[in-house]
């Protein structure tokens, strides 16, 4: 097939220029703007208990990234321009509108936000987004806080529109009459402005056939999918069983799972994409069993400046996520842990690349090149 | 290389050979017989808490076998012979002496012992060996219990004994100055009478090369890799890193695992293996990543009644496992779940068999059945 034609001209693009606009997504608002506050639902107590916490400033943003208040790659993207926006604010009333004071503490945040998490490359990309406005010289800080709380909010609207359309372009690849969905991790509402990625498109398969079935890897060590993706299909009511992580295999070799769907945290100009770690050895049982392998994600996602996946930086976290979970240690005192948070998956187990924008195939380094020209 | 020669002529024999007996295993005994009664060390509790239970009767020992106080398919078979021994006092007692009662009522345990779980092949095998006293006419009751004692302790003995033979006939067959073996679920002394199969050969392993490194899968749902294997290589000294189920691919793809060494619950004629959930896994990965990929078990885990791993009955269990750990549920109430407890492995996948009889190389049809006939 011809990836830039496929590229160009996606399966199902009428769909999505048919369409009004999204469908329901159970009502979950994983970061929204909400009078000059932002207001996340705290991602590390659900299911059990849906509290909301309140960031009134940039530095409570940050806090909340680093600590997975806020997750998923999209969502931490949004949260960040939105940290950026209170930033702004604040920076505005302590200086007085003094121009250089107040892009200094409007740079010192940018740092800070940008020093919370390294893999997503969605936070990056939408500090940078409001670097564009900020370092604007021709506004003044007024007109710069105006102008970033509009384009907070647009990433916010745009990141829905977005997995909206990678919904109904995904949607058109995933054939047969009753498919069977694996996800791994959580790329659901919760991990974007609300609809999801890898979600996103299981939604979109749901509304158009009801007798989709989702299988849900748990996701250790943070559970992301035993909670969230859980959760979220349980709202949906879309037809999941939940498993451990090192049960895809077995149901792989029995036949039993038609197409794989994941997130990604960072996509390279060849393909290759890091996401939760494990989305390597899923891709890997994929195409041992000819399985396909697709990764939905905002354009967003794609950072075309690092050739290939090597260069992406690893998050390696806290050993106390390993030893138990919550409170709960179960592995004996003093035992040493590995934690890496994410892995990179190689393009070529990579069946197809769903975005906004339309679907890559390989060689991707062709085909999002031409989907980032569009 | 020729398989026959290998099984009769295994690398390592003369180790085996020359020593005198099993070096330490940190005393960890998961199954004792002490006076009369069964004593285990109860398996769900650790590394929290070292508690016995002691079991008086065969239903006592079912019942530790389905819970998992005892679990490993040699250690079940070593508690299923101490079962049945328990089974034959009670009736002796019971029934005064009348062989006709006397049978009846053992042939009842050996079937209650015998549904207690049914993947491991050791536990119909030490129940065959049991019967093999039992059903014979020349016996009178009393001779029968005396006979099915012995017996029972002499499979504990054998099994320990089997254990370190694997252990170095393994040892042989790990090369490189650092190895770094990855290990799943808990094949260990606790998994055994004493020793263990693949922790066997990882102790034999650290007897001859200090600087090995071990990589233990946590082995959700029961985490039996982060409980046990954790808290046995704790106690022996041995470095090691505990990693969750989902990141064995990622340290393979940066070539940082040159070993996989795994046990065994059930191996078939062709040589397909039965093991915990997530074996396979790890050996599509092994594979992909050209990383030898080593079975250890005590003959007595063959069975050569099956042609291939089709026919292997696959435990399924309950869903809290999976919904959470322990009393702690994470997962939204009514999510449905799959909790195969097993997978198998190919025989294409598996590097080489280690029994106590030798190492056998693929064709294991072959090599199997010439290690059957020493």
């Amino acid at each position: 097939m011809d990836a830039a034609q496929d590229a160009s001209e996606p399966a199902g693009g009428d769909a999505v220029a048919a369409a009004a606009g999204p469908p329901t997504n159970g009502g979950i608002h994983p970061v929204l703007w909400r009078d000059g506050v932002v207001v996340m639902i705290d991602q590390r107590r659900l299911p059990l208990e849906e509290v909301d916490v309140v960031c009134e400033t940039w530095e409570q943003v940050a806090d909340a990234i680093c600590t997975m208040v806020v997750r998923g790659a999209p969502a931490i993207g949004v949260a960040a321009g939105m940290g950026m926006a209170l930033a702004a604010r604040a920076a505005l009333r302590a200086g007085a509108g003094a121009p250089a004071h107040f892009r200094a503490a409007v740079q010192a945040a940018s740092k800070g936000l940008f020093e919370t998490r390294p893999t997503a490359y969605n936070l990056p990309w939408a500090l940078k987004e409001m670097e564009a406005i900020w370092s604007r010289d021709d506004l003044s800080p007024a007109e710069v806080v105006a102008e970033m709380e509009r384009r907070a909010v647009q990433i916010y609207e745009e990141d829905l529109a977005s997995c909206w359309a990678i919904g109904e372009y995904g949607a058109a690849l995933i054939e047969g009459e009753q498919p069977v969905i694996l996800t791994h991790c959580n790329a659901g509402a919760l991990a974007t402005a609300g609809y999801g990625t890898a979600l996103g498109v299981i939604r979109s398969v749901h509304a158009r056939n009801p007798r989709l079935h989702v299988l849900a890897d748990e996701t250790r060590p943070l559970l992301q999918g035993a909670r969230l993706t859980a959760w979220e299909l349980s709202r949906e009511g879309i037809s999941f069983e939940l498993i451990t992580d090192n049960m895809a295999g077995y149901f792989m070799s029995r036949g039993l799972i038609t197409h794989v769907v994941v997130g990604a945290d960072r996509i390279t100009a060849n393909g290759d994409v890091a996401n939760k770690i494990g989305t390597y050895t899923v891709s890997v049982l994929a195409r041992e069993h000819k399985v396909p392998f697709y990764v939905a994600a905002p354009f967003s996602t794609v950072d075309r400046s690092l050739p290939d996946g090597s260069a992406i930086p690893i998050e390696e976290r806290a050993a106390i996520e390993v030893t138990g979970y919550g409170d709960r240690c179960w592995a004996p005192s003093g035992a040493r842990v590995r934690n890496p948070a994410f892995d990179v998956t190689p393009a070529r187990n990579v069946t197809a690349i769903v975005t906004e924008r339309g679907v890559a195939l390989p060689p991707y380094e062709d085909s999002l090149r031409k989907l980032e020209a569009k």
